[in-house]
């Protein structure tokens, strides 16, 4: 497997057409990987913070923590549930998914204002993937913080034409005993190893192509990373 | 970054020597990245269930689970804390992770018997470390779920070389505005990366060589994956 950045790409800004900006890089049978803010930046999913009037529990949220008023409310507005407020404010986010913030991030956004998650990035990967020469997969990611591991890794919030699990329930390990347990998160381990082919945060190389993984290639677009959304109820750890 | 696994290895059995194993292939500043699986049974961290005597809080979440005693037996004694015991038990090792069965399988083990994971899975890094051709990182892997999403990904459970974490913490974005609460888990997304690399669970691919992360590797060992046990209190998601 190889993951290498696109080097060189421009600032993005909101209407900007991300598949022209890629077309030259990508063929049949990659993974293009690529962070979130670039796809919120071209879909326009900013707030100025100047246009945020926030309410009661914003404004007691962010005493608590010691946070912007308006931000606090930018996240309430795109989260279905709080999770926790001791510290960090952990979300659920109306697409399911649990993080800081719902994904509402100041870094890397333009003055004064907020990056929100993209409304259905599971879409915005389809549409991606349909305006790519060669149709490769498409994975958009974003750093998220984990339970009992410090560090935060890459992980897949939206997807298109990649497994996004790949499940071995049923099948047999070498000696020939089931496998109960086993299902491999490709799409978030194909985001966790872009992650790595990046310089760094301020290296301004949110998009890394990676190939070797064409198994895992699906012509159709599939279930996307709504499929990685563990239910309340589902959940071994909580 | 490139990832790619060593084919030919031959199945590795209590007090074989992997550095000798994997000499030919290691060059400094490389990652190996190793499945915990071969170093346990290298270090014959495996126990026959016929030589287990359950007690009576493993007969007891047996019976609740609908698994082998023993096996539950093995469990237990590996494990700080049941973390949960729903449909499956949650562990906190005596390494402080948490995951699925403190790591205790039965897949890809010898016939009667469980696999454990080493006891101190960092000392083992080192030690491979030391004796390797180059001292190339040693990264130590197993697949952990996770709460709130489906599907395991591989996590570093024992580091030698490798900066366990990246911290932007102080640092600037591309626009200047300080990075708060960024810490990459490098050595989770190594692993992640390296098991991508593999063909399969099936597939006898146990160590893959990680190149392109030279500037991660550290000429000290570092603080190992202990470095990533986040404590108890510092949870900020429970």
């Amino acid at each position: 497997m190889n993951a290498r950045a696109i080097e060189g790409l421009p600032e993005v800004h909101p209407g900007d057409d991300l598949a022209a900006l890629l077309a030259e890089h990508t063929e049949a049978g990659q993974v293009v990987v690529i962070a979130h803010k670039v796809v919120s930046k071209a879909e326009g999913r900013i707030r100025a913070l100047a246009g945020i009037e926030p309410g009661a529990e914003a404004e007691a949220l962010a005493a608590k923590l010691g946070k912007d008023p308006r931000h606090v409310q930018a996240v309430l507005d795109e989260s279905l549930e709080i999770v926790r407020d001791e510290r960090v404010l952990i979300c659920r986010t109306r697409h399911g998914f649990v993080c800081a913030n719902a994904g509402v991030d100041q870094s890397n956004a333009p003055a004064d204002s907020v990056i929100l998650l993209p409304a259905d990035p599971d879409a915005s990967a389809r549409a991606l993937r349909a305006a790519l020469p060669g149709r490769p997969a498409v994975v958009i990611a974003d750093s998220f913080g984990r339970a009992w591991r410090l560090g935060q890794c890459d992980v897949a919030i939206g997807i298109a034409g990649l497994a996004p699990v790949d499940d071995w329930h049923g099948r047999v390990d070498r000696s020939g005993r089931r496998l109960h347990a086993t299902a491999i998160a490709i799409a978030d381990e194909a985001a966790a190893a872009a992650d790595l082919a990046r310089a760094g945060k301020d290296a301004g190389e949110p998009v890394v192509i990676v190939s070797g993984l064409e198994r895992f290639v699906t012509d159709e677009d599939g279930p996307g990373a709504a499929a990685l959304v563990r239910g309340r109820d589902d959940d071994l750890f909580l």
